[in-house]
């Protein structure tokens, strides 16, 4: 199908997604946990092709990996449809209210956002999980996937379409930009009349062409070059533990620690310890000057190292003479994403927790909390990463809008 | 000064307006407002240059009586800014709390956008309105104003900055961009390094422009193609003064009606009575063939005129068969703004309520109450049609970002 007749699809879709029950909408993502299920032989099918044409073409260990899909990862797929359905829906909920003086009521309501683009790279996986997000919290989604995945997707997104079909449910609530030149998703960017929002998710090149192009409400999300402050007054049994975790948990994910800052006071404690707790992870120590003097093994530090979002096993060092140093190197280098500190000071902390312009900032605890099922709300579809509409872990309710409803009895403005 | 050191001065200034207590706040807005009072005989002399400059380039009299300033308009703007200083301060507010099963305890907390550009076309009170909202919400402003007011924008500008200066806070808070030429506006939009939203107020082609062009988010404000639907059950003494109320008590602004909906089952009764009362307010009537039917002077409207904002004495009118039809021309052809519905069936109301994809959805009241200061905010900085961040009017809280301060005891993650 052509992109303008899906785009229009789309926004024709929205007012049967406003008018579904949450009843009806939970049903649905049972059924279509069960579909994707039943259609398990097809999707891996499809999946292999993918797969195969991937080793073709040189695609690497890692991807290769994400790309493919086994039984267990189908079921895994619908088992996070399932846990959505048992999400709190948020469409509907009451805001807030209240009356004028000239007898108006007005109503502040949860709406859907409307038409959700999102725009992604080669995790199947993510076709599923962005489905049943969009479609719990009242919205019509349009998927463009990345290219290496498209016959899994095109799969996964079929077996969704044909539940919903079979439950009497507009299939248009998901569609999938089959085509896979560069020029569709581009046009993809530019269909404001219909598309309300547009979310990427993947590189930060991704994101970037997104941002650039896009005439559509953007919500950035993903890129975080993350900071953890060892401050004079840390107490260095919370550090290291901390500084492993948010380092070496898992090196690709957007919220792993990217630089040790440290104060200049307990450089010569601290560092021969961190330095020897990174050895033993593999991690690879890029330290400035004045940091480098206590360590043996660090290499130099550029002025590129800190602005950079490494997710490998390297990690940047940076000599502060104070929090406040910390905090305006962290704000220079840092992408609004997720920054710590390690002090037992309160009024250093404090400091820190007002100063640092990020979506999350922790005392004495891992970067690596930044998560939507580790903040409770039982589901992710992003960490955003700009400070309009949403910041940080963005669950249901930030795929929400709001409308003002209005009762009156005739009002005039005088 | 070039764009690019007033956009870093604004990116500096951050920490140092966070750092501001409300009281601080207050007592410069304050200030501020006793300043341009002061000030009042500059500002006049340079709006008198920026008035013949008007004339000698032919602008026209509503324009002109928009740019000019008199005593009178400045101590309006000084109240204006007073009325700021007395109302809440959003930031700091606590918006939810919750602690996680490891332990972490987990603040949202209110915080400001950071650096906010507003580009404006010529009424120079805007620079100063503008300013004490982006300053009382703790947030830098840049400004673009309209060449046309250049003069007075800087005289207003310079006052604030004085005033500022004296009491010790950064003159940065506010920022004029001074160039007049189109490249620097175009550049402005892409300094999405150092702004971090961009508000534009003014003309459907500004708004629009900025929305293609910037790379910085965007919150759009203010296009109202608004409708009025009288269902067959409505109450006619009701809708006759809404409808005059909603079109013709301002035309020129955004919540002004544009377009009347009726039923057909009611068009023989209510018809004539509308048509008088727009011609008593010296409304032209543009219909479509079946309403026109029921009218005497009322002309031809053709396809176009359903999708245009007039902000002029003309109204459209469109005929349906029942309120789904209503409901579906003006989702095709609204803005999202503001629309009404004129019905005593609450089922139908109901319907209208959820159905309609706009910022304020009326029953029984005028689209014109859709105001900042009617909604009891106390200010209003734009009235946004989008539904990313903020929809209808936006305050002082609406132009607030939210961060998540997590404190820990050394947890990490598993």
């Amino acid at each position: 199908m052509v992109l303008l007749d899906i785009c229009k699809n789309a926004k024709a879709a929205k007012p049967a997604m406003i008018k579904l029950s949450t009843k009806e909408k939970n049903g649905a993502l049972l059924a279509v946990a069960d579909g994707l299920i039943k259609d398990c032989g097809k999707i891996l099918e499809a999946n292999r092709i993918d797969y195969e044409n991937g080793e073709k073409n040189g695609m690497n260990q890692g991807l290769l990996d994400r790309l493919k899909l086994d039984e267990k990862r189908v079921e895994a797929m619908a088992e996070g449809i399932r846990e959505v359905s048992a999400l709190e829906d948020p469409i509907g909920q009451e805001i807030e209210h209240f009356e004028r003086p000239n007898g108006l009521k007005i109503k502040k309501i949860r709406v859907p956002l409307g038409v959700v683009g999102i725009i992604y790279e080669s995790r199947p996986n993510v076709t599923a999980d962005a489905f049943a997000l969009t479609f719990k919290s009242g919205n019509v989604t349009i998927l463009k996937g990345g290219s290496d995945a498209i016959n899994s997707n095109i799969a996964i997104t079929n077996s969704i379409r044909n539940t919903l079909q079979s439950l009497g449910i507009t299939a248009d609530a998901i569609q999938l930009i089959e085509a896979t030149d560069r020029q569709v998703t581009t046009d993809f960017m530019k269909m404001k009349e219909y598309v309300d929002v547009l979310i990427p998710r993947g590189s930060a090149g991704l994101i970037r062409a997104v941002v650039e192009n896009s005439n559509i409400p953007v919500i950035e999300t993903g890129t975080g070059n993350c900071h953890i402050y060892v401050d004079k007054d840390a107490d260095l049994k919370k550090a290291i533990p901390i500084i492993i975790n948010a380092k070496t948990q898992r090196i690709g994910v957007c919220n792993a620690a990217e630089s040790l800052i440290v104060h200049e006071d307990i450089m010569e404690k601290f560092l021969p310890e961190f330095e020897k707790a990174m050895k033993e992870h593999s991690v690879e120590v890029r330290a400035d000057k004045p940091s480098k003097a206590y360590m043996s093994f660090a290499i130099d530090a550029t002025e590129e190292d800190f602005g950079k979002e490494y997710l490998d096993y390297i990690i940047s060092v940076k000599s502060v003479k104070c929090v406040d140093e910390a905090i305006d190197h962290i704000n220079k280098y840092g992408t609004g994403h997720s920054e710590a500190i390690i002090t037992e000071n309160k009024e250093t902390a404090d400091k820190f927790l007002a100063l640092v312009d990020a979506a999350c900032v922790y005392v004495n605890a891992s970067t690596r909390f930044t998560d939507g099922f580790e903040f409770g709300f039982g589901a992710e579809i992003g960490i955003s990463t700009q400070k309009l509409h949403a910041r940080g872990p963005m669950g249901l309710k930030e795929l929400t809008s709001y409308k003002y409803q209005i009762y009156g009895n005739g009002q005039t403005r005088k």
